[in-house]
């Protein structure tokens, strides 16, 4: 079964908005093992959006398309839908009682007819009910193409999908017996990618067109995609454990993290979990983004007491305890303010790891010495310290980034899970 | 002038990665006046990718390619490109120079063949620069066509579009004397978007074909596209400025927090510096992220001494002076509480404000009385503190993020900006 996701909105052209939504759908459709084929975004303009309309629905089963429902004049998905299905928007009885439970929940008594034309669908759709939002989504099951159109609000679209769509096709795929796709991702960290591909360079002899192996870098390491053709699930599942197994073998366990659907930052909230330990986090040029990392993780607060954000030095040395001469001889970005401030923290908040960043972000602040990009990184354990400097790159962005998932990588190697 | 981005790669249709290139190039295609008419994103298979190079090309005069570049096997946009051509891909020897350097900067000093490989490009392109990788990028000026190929790395692709490619764009554009598209945002807060379209209604009569208004929602408001055609600068200037003036006109200031390319914490950073005050935070919930909105904004270490993350209520009670009595009769997601929080940072790290959220973030942790997304937050001032409650809703990290843009909103009103 082939997809095709259409996002539909000038604030995607203009660059105002990412389209976080497209890889959702992705994912979600990539689960099903339903085969995307394209992403697509047009305007809020009649014609292209019935150009892509016409364009997509001739090579794809399934067309998801996404946003231009809300309540104001630049919202033209629906009108097109009419038009392109031949037929009349009415208003649809259930839409409305729900759109006028919707606004009562958000304290809302008054229709205003803005809203209330937002209950008006065309009259050859299903109506798709819409929990958290005023717009309701529209399915059409016509002419051997199943077309859905979802509001582009995050919330709203993936309670939609999740409820009523994703169930849908899955019915569809079953009924038609299907070949399935079944990717597994397994995450690594300290190895460029070229030399990954050269470590896996024997395993293209396993690889053909009903399988794949994709390396996916990013800030935090590079994930290498597994992705198979079936007939079923066992089928499935025995190809990708074939090509894992052959990962694990060639490359050095201490560079994997973790699989599938995980992040640096959950497979050390779960290790601490597992080893009932907790880490306390000391902050500079990353400001609280460990902390949030670290918390992302829903669960995290029996492993995580809290730190401190020392952006000012006068905060390193009253807070955490840094010696003055310390940040007067070395300076705040420097291997002995790093160890003092993770040692700190972890007797502040008494942590069995206090973990501590400070550097140069940018784009001020730099030194021949120290230039931009220069970060050093502590984590304090009951046995000691230790620490390591980085040089990232010129962008405050990715500086701050890259240290979180240094500082997290750090962390996980220290406790050697990877040995367990 | 129409341009069309045509972003490739597997892993942005099984959703592993969020597409961040294609807004920010339409954010720079669209501040050059350049209309972005379609964004498509296919597989790393080659007749997928000529397929849209097939149809994109129809359409518009300049196409920009991402993605496919990379050292593997599964990077196939070059040999597509030079099928495309119809001509042989050659070594160009200024692309590994600049490869053998970049690998030098990294301390490599060994060249891999798969390196090497990446110094092959077709021979009609001119060759782009790539300072920051060793994916040399591609312009092709034939038969009326403008297309341009670049890497799928974020750093890689922004460093040669802003040093090459759209300084390119922009000599064509004055070549030619074409019609220009200027934009203007306006950034809202605190008003739904239903009753901003209200206020906003009597500006249609001053909108037609070469003037638009679009409402884009997002966690922290609502903000305001305004878009004229013109013929030149000038024009477009005078377009804006009397819908812009009508918006002014019609809208409660203190609901306006900027204008253009601005966020609400680059607003209050920039107040903050103007008074010569200070800011200091506690948090709970957000357990750093409103640190990291703040010095997300470079130069904010003259505003922001820091603050503590008292995840724990220990650390809520020892670190932030938070009396046991408040915790244990009122709780810590209470509004006793988050006063206690915003008053104990201001004072202990010498800031003119503390901010301070404290809330259940979920999915765990509600109650009847004290649900999922109810979050408190204060700010003390010199003249006392103020507070107030929020009601977000189940999910996670949405919770968060308002709760973030919901600080740093009432900070900015605290503050009084928007009567000066």
């Amino acid at each position: 079964m082939k997809a095709s996701v259409l996002t539909i909105g000038d604030e995607l052209l203009i660059g105002q908005v990412i389209n976080s939504n497209a890889a959702w759908i992705a994912e979600q459709l990539a689960l099903l093992g339903v085969t995307l084929v394209r992403h697509v975004t047009c305007s809020d303009d009649d014609i292209e959006i019935e150009r892509c309309l016409r364009e997509e629905s001739r090579s794809v089963d399934v067309l998801i398309v996404t946003g231009g429902l809300g309540p104001t004049h630049d919202d033209r998905t629906k009108h097109v839908l009419a038009s392109w299905y031949e037929c009349e928007l009415v208003e649809s009885e259930e839409a409305y009682r729900n759109l006028v439970s919707v606004l009562a929940a958000r304290g809302r008594a008054e229709i205003l007819d803005r809203n209330r034309e937002q209950a008006r669908v065309p009259s050859l759709c299903s109506v798709l009910m819409n929990r958290h939002g005023t717009a309701p989504g529209m399915l059409f099951d016509r002419n051997g193409l199943l077309l859905v159109s979802l509001p582009g609000v995050p919330s709203e679209m993936k309670a939609m999908m999740t409820d009523d769509v994703l169930p849908f096709i899955q019915k569809r795929l079953k009924e038609q017996g299907d070949t399935i796709m079944r990717y597994r991702t397994i995450h690594t960290i300290g190895i460029a990618e070229a030399y990954l591909a050269e470590q896996l360079e024997p395993l293209q002899d396993i690889l053909d067109e009903h399988s794949t192996l994709a390396f996916l870098p990013n800030v935090s390491g590079v994930r290498l995609r597994i992705g198979v053709q079936a007939t079923d699930d066992e089928q499935a599942g025995y190809r990708l454990d074939a090509i894992a197994g052959r990962i694990y073998n060639r490359l050095d366990h201490s560079a994997i993290f973790g699989e599938g659907n995980t992040t640096l930052a959950a497979e050390v909230v779960a290790a601490l979990m597992r080893r009932s330990e907790t880490v306390a986090v000391a902050e500079s040029c990353t400001a609280g983004l460990l902390g949030a990392a670290i918390t992302d993780i829903a669960g995290s607060s029996s492993v995580f007491p809290g730190g401190i954000i020392s952006y000012a030095n006068e905060v390193k040395n009253r807070e955490l305890g840094v010696p003055m001469e310390i940040l007067e001889t070395y300076g705040a970005v420097s291997d002995q303010c790093a160890r003092a401030m993770a040692r700190g923290i972890r007797e502040r908040l008494d942590a069995t790891y206090g973990i501590s960043v400070t550097g140069i972000a940018g784009p001020d602040g730099g030194t021949s010495e120290k230039p931009v990009g220069t970060v050093w990184i502590a984590v304090a354990t009951p046995n000691g310290v230790s620490s390591k400097v980085y040089r990232f790159g010129s962008e405050r962005l990715t500086n701050r980034q890259r240290s979180v998932n240094m500082a997290l990588a750090m962390l996980w190697q220290v406790m050697g899970e990877h040995d367990v």
